[in-house]
């Protein structure tokens, strides 16, 4: 096949950031630019119509239509659309703030919750600069006077077009650079990993880690997960557009070999333990896999990298490493930074090239999620006083701010996520959420996750109904029920007495469905121990929990978690509302940015260096505080002095 | 168990490397000085019997005994036997030259072959630093107040002791770390290999490949092969003392399907054909291995490393990677610089730690093997004109010096390792080499390798036997015999005319061994071949053969080559003697030695790189040059003119 003589070139300089291009005369801007790894948000794809890729041409012009999305003015200014503009001779480009891909992805972020405004606690300043490139090259055919190796003249192209070098190659992508190279006429798609956090001595080294023929930059995919004890949260990211295109949830396989991680780890010592361990949660993944991309039509062959944050325990067992020793005195993990690792080694059914990162722990209680939660919230960045709490089965805490951090696990039990509770599901479809109580009747109101019937209840519902009933007078605050009412939804049941929330007709499962006093009791102890692990590290490093300027609320058991509520039952301290932001799931959140940006990469590993661990169970104050938390609402009035005053009013107006 | 209590720490300068090392109280300064990196020599192992690890104390004072080794002179001055030095207060310590380990290999390298000095051609100034280390250390156990993960605890008492920092660590090793570590009370020897060369931009990044129990620091070996086209050659290395322990060779499996590379590579091209020859030289390669062991009983977990050399094609089968190209106009390799593999997942049995190193290559038909080569000579090291000559299958040349090279493939064909002649062998016990012709009988006199009976001719076997018959008058100038000579030994066979060397009952074979005239055919065009590449690159490049400052000969073909008689067939040119030095395999000398330095391993990039290829096929002047060539002598009596004068002196005798 005959080949074109070689276009023009011209240079295209990009400012704020000052980078140069080489374009081909004739070439889309839009494109030339994303090919060239600088970023202009196109949120409909180059197809013209949103109007979110306008640049203001400063030197030289364009071949370009004006659309309705450019005014008549903004045109005379010199601003165009760059998926509209065709170069042809040299550019200097300025990309407004508007229309770059990072402010589009924190919008998005920002809007995503349930209302609260979560964009101040996200982390800010890195550019969008996934760890996962997709680098487009046409190469010189070789002549007999040009004859290096297909690797060289790949190298060699690489280093014109994008001004890499410093770059090595995966020895399975090597092997197949001669066919590739020659099946689109010397035109492929390289993908290109950075695997390791830069630092002071250590630069960023590219990986190739596969080749493809043609240009396939469109179809350029990751995957970010949370590994919960509990559930597994999975999500599937476009790397070009910075967006989450699916989501996906499922309780992690593990849950039949125990529902904590010592119970899990213990298991991992029989024969063969840990192997089974590790398939159940590769297995939890691959059926998240297959629903990611049954929603998105997505080929598995486009998605390029998995990023995965959990406990130290759950990334262990996934990467098969033997967990024995986190649960023996004095605690310690095998390593808290791992190596990338290939996905395919551990079972997981994606591409051979992909490689999969697990965020670094701190220590055996305080693991990865907790630094991708830290890192996606930006707690790090910020001189603000911050407490961030991770309300799970681990129950993970940090105080500190861009200066300094410590942190501490509270072992909540999985009470927070459904687990030892009755009617207890994670936060999906059919979840119970949301309640209120008719103060006379003593009738539920109920809000199920997607508005279906309901199936059981999530964490968010638990807390949600125990201080409903609570402010109700339907609970004591001990947490028993009070049986003298008058209503038939209180009775008597297999496990003691109970509250029905849903008659069996009215529910998916054909059973009533109830909340227990065990149920409570398990709350209870969970709620107590988050909160005495606050009074605990607060009072290490010499505050109280009114001083904390700023309280961000992670977790994985809803997005509708009630802070009200939650100071009602004493899980939150009863400090200003304006201070509590809640950000749902920062572990997944972590875990996508990072996929964005190699800068957050960077900035995980400074995470986990500067946390210092707090050990809870070494510190006397801490049974002392639990002990005296196990009340509905906390018994200390002089800290919950709002809730003391309502429920006061409350009993006041039964009476 | 109990742990003794930490002893004094005292620190030990070295001279002339200015190395500071930290030692404890007590400990052998011969030991210190080797877990800390500081090579003296000890050939003894530490007895103190052979006296080569003498060191001057030049300030503070050892305990140690004074053997028949030190004299009272010595003594006196501070000379002392570091193997028999207790380090008791802060030392400043003079390594003088006769104990640098580099000597002492350099020593070894140039005792080797047949009497010809070489010293003189091998790579000099490297300092003795394996890639592949072993480090002993002993962690202090965690404790609650200091309960870091394995790794990081690892990682920090390297630090420590080593002053190394910058290492990663291979996944498959540290899914060992936890059980290790504890099973021989925190001791462990970690292995690090370092696997990219130096550039401007990439500092050295150890991989920490495996860990074992305890100190296992006195097992430490490695391999290097040579994959010849027909003859795969290994050494197992010890790497604490830097010789050679074992030998071994055997002839590529991959002979059933081709004699040369191209017939290979049309091999490699039908279905299944690229997976059975990497499973033929990979065959071949664990013969070989088991042989070294079993010859030097090693075990082997104790293997740790291998750097393999051979031509482009060989590298590329070895790894699996398709040659197609190789022998498809404009001759493109997939590679020449090629990451480090797990050698088991090419099938080699060694353990799953070890990595093969393949030396890169320069062109399609400028290999790995020629680089080693170069490399091992120090031809890069010095300012002398030289002209480098690898004599085999490919038959690859080089002229150049530490400024500049040029290179060529001459294509031989396989005569020089004995291959397309009548009872050609590799050159290994058994094979005729040498050889001597009474002038008036035309009885032959022969020695084999071994001192064997004969079974076979090795390629210098066949250029002895061909100059002897010459300058006897048993054959002429076109290499047909003079069959009216009054001699048995010449007669006609199956394929022609050919000579007794052996009768049957002389033999191991039980059949007359002879050489033939196509055998003799052969190695014309073979000679024929190098020649012509020589005239050609040494007037690409401006110049003569006269102007060679320095001729290396290297080749696997056997250690006794005679100069005088390669120049008498045409082999080499006619210049003076002295000029000629005899390298022996400098593919395997060259992966030998980069086993030994990290430094030749930065050189090997740098060879590599600096090598120009020139390809003789679409020079003019190769053609004319080869066919005037395939005379014995050549018939330019001005370029051979001692040959001239000798033979026609020997014509006169005979008269």
């Amino acid at each position: 096949m005959g080949r074109k003589p070689p276009s023009k070139k011209v240079k295209v300089h990009f400012e704020p950031d000052n980078v140069d291009i080489i374009a081909e005369q004739g070439e889309n801007l839009l494109e030339a630019a994303t090919n060239a790894g600088v970023d202009i948000n196109a949120s409909c794809g180059g197809a013209g119509v949103c109007g979110t890729c306008k640049v203001l041409i400063k030197k030289g012009e364009v071949e370009s239509t004006r659309t309705e999305k450019v005014s008549q003015e903004e045109y005379e200014q010199g601003v165009r659309q760059a998926c509209q503009s065709r170069i042809i001779i040299d550019l200097v480009v300025d990309i407004p703030v508007a229309s770059r891909l990072e402010t589009a992805i924190l919008v998005q972020e920002a809007k995503m919750p349930s209302g609260i405004e979560r964009a101040e606690a996200i982390a800010t300043g890195w550019g969008f600069n996934p760890p996962l490139s997709k680098l487009f090259v046409a190469l010189p055919p070789p002549t007999s006077k040009d004859n290096v190796s297909d690797l060289t003249r790949l190298l060699r192209s690489i280093k014109q077009r994008y001004h890499l070098s410093n770059i090595s190659v995966d020895f399975d992508a090597l092997r197949k650079l001669p066919r590739v190279l020659r099946k689109k006429d010397w035109q492929v798609t390289v993908t290109t990993l950075v695997t390791a956090a830069k630092t002071k001595t250590v630069r960023r080294k590219p990986l190739i880690i596969n080749i493809e023929p043609g240009n396939t930059g469109k179809k350029h995919f990751s995957l970010a997960f949370d590994i919960g004890t509990t559930g597994v949260r999975g999500q599937l990211l476009d790397l070009n557009r910075g967006n989450v295109i699916a989501e996906g949830i499922a309780y992690n396989g593990q849950i039949s070999y125990g529902a904590d991680v010592i119970t899990r780890i213990a298991y991992s010592q029989k024969p063969g333990g840990l192997r089974k361990l590790q398939q159940a949660v590769v297995s939890t993944i691959n059926q998240i896999i297959d629903e990611l991309l049954a929603q998105s039509r997505c080929d598995v062959e486009h998605i390029g990298h998995i990023i995965a944050a959990g406990n130290t325990t759950m990334t262990h067992i996934l990467l098969g490493i033997d967990p024995k020793y986190i649960r023996l005195a004095p605690y310690t993990p095998t390593a808290s930074f791992i190596p990338p690792v290939k996905a395919r080694s551990l079972g997981i059914r994606v591409g051979k090239h992909v490689h999969l990162f697990a965020f670094p722990s701190v220590a055996s209680y305080v693991g990865g999620d907790i630094v991708s939660g830290i890192l996606g919230a930006g707690v790090h960045q910020r001189e603000t006083l911050t407490f961030y709490m991770d309300i799970g089965t681990n129950g993970e805490i940090v105080i500190g701010n861009s200066d300094w951090m410590v942190t501490a696990a509270c072992s909540a039990g999985p009470a927070f996520e459904g687990g030892g509770v009755k009617h207890g599901m994670i936060a999906t479809a059919g979840a119970i959420e949301d309640f209120g109580i008719n103060p006379s009747s003593f009738e539920p109101i109920i809000n199920t996750i997607g508005g279906t019937k309901p199936k059981g209840i999530c964490g968010s519902g638990l807390i949600n109904i125990t201080a409903g009933l609570l402010e109700a007078g339907v609970i004591g605050q001990n947490g028993r029920f009070d049986t003298h009412l008058p209503t038939k939804r209180i009775r008597e049941g297999g496990d003691g007495y109970e509250y029905v929330l849903a008659w069996a007709a009215e529910t998916q499962i054909g059973k009533d469905i109830v909340i227990t006093e065990i149920d409570i009791d398990n709350l209870i102890r969970a709620k107590a121990a988050m909160y005495a692990g606050c009074q605990t590290l607060t009072k290490s490093v010499g505050i109280t929990c009114s001083d904390l300027e700023q309280v961000i609320i992670a977790g994985a058991f809803g997005s509708h978690i009630d802070i009200e509520k939650s100071i009602t039952i004493g899980l939150l301290p009863d400090i200003p509302r304006d201070r509590f932001i809640f950000i749902g799931n920062g572990s997944l959140l972590g875990a996508r940015l990072t996929s964005f940006s190699i800068d957050l990469l960077d900035d995980a590993r400074k995470v986990a260096l500067m946390m210092t661990n707090f050990e809870l169970s070494v510190d006397g104050n801490f049974m002392s505080n639990y002990t005296a938390s196990l009340f509905l609402p906390h018994p200390n009035a002089e800290e919950f002095p709002t809730v003391y005053k309502r429920l006061g009013k409350l009993q006041k107006n039964k009476r």
